[in-house]
């Protein structure tokens, strides 16, 4: 694999960094190729704004359409381009962080808010001229795994926790960005009760790590479905004959909420 | 009302800044008294580090420790202690934003991330030894609505679209963050296909704000499950007799998962 190591974490002694450290020995160990963007350590700016395209202040800025110009016409931040340049070279994604507020530290939800612009990750046209989305897109035949930290305990981010599944809690990430810009997402490991961890536990998840790193190679993807494989109609609704009266962020995975209508490429 | 109206969006003559000066200039009009952050304008630096708390670098940074000796001892850093006045002076907050990656914008993540620190927003004890969270905190009796601008169309954020429902999608802001520090939080405001919005269109879209603000504060809020009203175990799962053999995040709400255990109160 060429994999591309994404850690957002002010705290090289952390749990996260000895996580981070233990990553990147082991895929070495196992013969891959690594690259880091450890966004703290390199300052990273998470910011989208006008400086990101070159884009004249005193004219209105439309994000989508300044960022696709950008883009394509070379003119994108150095910072950005040379995150598109790892991402392209990765087939790998290793995204790490420990979870806040139910989600990416802000550091790292900009990567993603100026990396994947218009015309590179996604908003490309397919050969039918259907928009590549959802298991297609620029990031296509990629695959990753996220490894969040918790606070919170295992239980109450499970199936019927009181914060939420974590696959749901985590959806806008690994579906509405990965799997959006054609990533294929294996789940997510969790390492709960983040805050009660001492040292001494750390072998314990540090094996677990080494195993999930070692497998990623046949690691199943979660199951969502394509968007162009029949599931969805052109209101972008689920099928009525799929997951039937059923709603919820599963229906959108065939391995949960029932299988596609047809091969789905 | 004593509104804090939040906003993160990088160019004011955008469709959200038309939003923000109508809604602005609504609640004064209806008297209530208004104050606001504009993440972009003030330049909000949304990234969590170790001068927030005047924390010495030499010595390894465990943020929710930090955080939290820094705030009881009024050491963190000025812009938080300044957005933490605005909010303890609040009754009702609004949260403006366009939807990104089916997120806020860094910026905006980031406010959050900085400003709702431990022993401020949450990790408060309660009379009877418990920890305040979900529907209770250190935010508890405040109100909020989430305005989203969306390049998506509608029916693609509703119940069973592609992208997910917007209230599963919004999961971690509007129950995860809000409810969690004791935030009652009214259905979002969406304004969808914003992209193919153009100024000849506004009318509508503001009168629906407009009548959404107007009726704020009477507008019933989404019926998260208390965490200590008798529904979840001491595990934090929802106890099993609720939304019986049911997932998915609406188990969490008393209107669409089932009613509570007993009064969550």
């Amino acid at each position: 694999m060429k994999v591309l190591w994404i850690l957002a974490h002010p705290e090289p002694r952390s749990l996260n960094g000895a996580l981070r450290d233990e990553g990147l020995h082991t895929l070495k160990e196992l013969g891959h190729e690594v690259r880091e963007s450890d966004l703290y350590a390199m300052r990273w700016n998470p910011v989208v704004d006008a400086a990101d395209f070159g884009h004249d202040p005193a004219r209105r800025l439309v994000v989508g359409a300044a960022s696709e110009r950008a883009h394509a016409q070379g003119r994108l931040s150095d910072d950005i381009a040379a995150e598109q340049d790892k991402l392209a070279w990765a087939d790998t994604l290793v995204v790490q962080f420990p979870l806040w507020w139910f989600g990416m530290p802000a550091i790292l939800k900009g990567w993603f808010d100026r990396v994947l612009v218009q015309g590179f990750a996604f908003g490309l046209t397919g050969e039918r001229g259907q928009v590549r989305r959802y298991g297609d897109g620029g990031l296509a035949g990629k695959r990753a795994l996220v490894i969040t930290t918790a606070g919170a305990r295992r239980s109450g981010l499970g199936p019927r926790g009181v914060h939420g599944d974590l696959e749901d809690v985590l959806f806008p990430l690994l579906h509405g960005t990965l799997w959006y810009t054609g990533v294929a997402v294996v789940p997510p490991l969790l390492i709960p009760s983040a805050d009660r961890h001492t040292p001494a536990g750390h072998p314990a998840v540090l094996a677990e790590l080494r195993e999930r790193l070692r497998d990623l190679p046949t690691t199943p993807a979660i199951g969502y479905r394509h968007e162009h494989g029949g599931d969805y109609g052109t209101d972008l609704v689920l099928a009525p004959h799929l997951a039937p009266g059923r709603h919820g962020l599963d229906v959108h995975r065939t391995d949960r909420g029932g299988p596609p209508t047809s091969p789905s490429r």
